[in-house]
């Protein structure tokens, strides 16, 4: 029997494509970032509070793209962005940037390349992709997204970063250029995302929506995002659950 | 012991990812179109010389990308110029393409979609992929290249469509925005192709380089390309034999 793809209740389309949310969605950011911030406070001989550390590099994130997608500032990479905030990080908790060599800051900077994935992603993932493409939709800039799919096992089908977007979520085209270099429209591509807001910009471009639950991305005490507060097509406990969903 | 990565003489840099040339290098296109021909011709009730068919698809396909080449038609992607060559052969094979079917024309379009893999292209590209990074690097769009990817069953990390970088090889554009998603500087990739023209290009916008021998990509009667004529890097008579060269 043909398998018979799901089709999306809000798009009224066939799901070719499912492309996933990565920072939070796809893999831990915060267990990944302080680990390797440990390992840079050990390295110079020093403590350091390395949630609070991942929790204030993650803050300055959203603000740094705002001056990009306003307009104001022409398109850079999440990887520059990375590297000005990580100056400010890391004099709020007690380090001169100035003092660090250069390959130092480098190497912590590329800790958002080398981020864990929950238990649950690679092996929903590649459940996914047998019926379906699957790839990242991020802020993340392709360089980034290729280092963290080869480190953290990821199968991704293709990699679209916010660099070939020329933008970032949720601005409209991050998701409608996405789809075209699928060549699908954007009812036939799904976002799978732990995050309401991301989850209400790609319906808002025309895409087929999936919430994915995780709960302790912001840490234990995690008060946003904790369940579906949107009529998304999908909502799933983990990947895999969505891949039972998708029935793949 | 650490893995030493393959130092490009002619780069003088370490190879960081190996990029495949698609159509002739990593696949059969002559066999895989002509295939898809006979079977259209079969639907029809027709019948047709594939091979020709299949080589007068490809002779009109540098052609129809030196407009946008030479700058005198804005980019657009290899699917549509297909297409616009596809009525000409269809004529000029005795059909009709205005008496055949928008969906039985789009179907043998993306021939291009599902072409197969030389015997050696998997297994060689799964080896190279455990040291270094591999993707296309071709004149098909991303979407072709993500089908033929699916179909086929090559590995990629990452594919960088010509829609990405919205230019076509051999101008550097190619080259040269394909290294910078990459994160790496041109020296660090290397160009794999079975087409001596292609490495030229390549070289001069200073990427490593190796020659693949596919003494067969046109036919029986093949005259050219049958053997390196530059000082490419490295030569190899299959992609294995290029993963054993980079220590892969």
């Amino acid at each position: 029997m043909r398998f018979q793809p799901y089709r999306s209740p809000s798009t009224g389309r066939e799901v070719r494509a499912v492309f996933f949310d990565t920072f939070g969605t796809a893999v831990d950011w915060r267990t990944g970032v302080a680990r390797q911030a440990t390992a840079f406070a050990a390295e110079q001989g020093r403590e350091l509070d390395a949630e609070a550390f991942a929790d204030d590099w993650r803050a300055l994130y959203q603000p740094a793209m705002e001056a990009i997608r306003s307009g104001t500032r022409e398109f850079t990479t999440l990887d520059t962005l990375h590297r000005e905030n990580l100056d400010r990080v890391l004099r709020r908790h007690g380090f001169d940037p100035e003092r660090l060599g250069a390959e130092t800051l480098e190497k912590l900077n590329k800790s958002w390349h080398r981020l864990p994935p929950w238990p649950d992603s690679v092996a929903g993932l590649a459940a996914i992709r047998r019926r379906y493409i699957v790839g990242p939709l991020s802020n993340g800039n392709t360089s980034l997204l290729l280092d963290m799919a080869r480190s953290a096992g990821l199968p991704w089908d293709v990699i679209i970063g916010s660099d070939m977007t020329r933008t970032y979520k949720p601005l409209p085209g991050a998701y409608l250029r996405t789809a075209e270099f699928l060549d699908l429209s954007p009812g036939e591509v799904m976002l799978a995302a732990a995050h309401n807001s991301d989850l209400q910009a790609a319906r808002e471009a025309g895409l087929a929506t999936a919430f994915i639950a995780r709960p302790t991305e912001y840490g234990p005490g995690q008060a946003a995002d904790l369940a579906p507060e949107g009529n998304w097509d999908l909502s799933a406990s983990g990947i895999p659950e969505l891949a039972d969903l998708l029935g793949a």
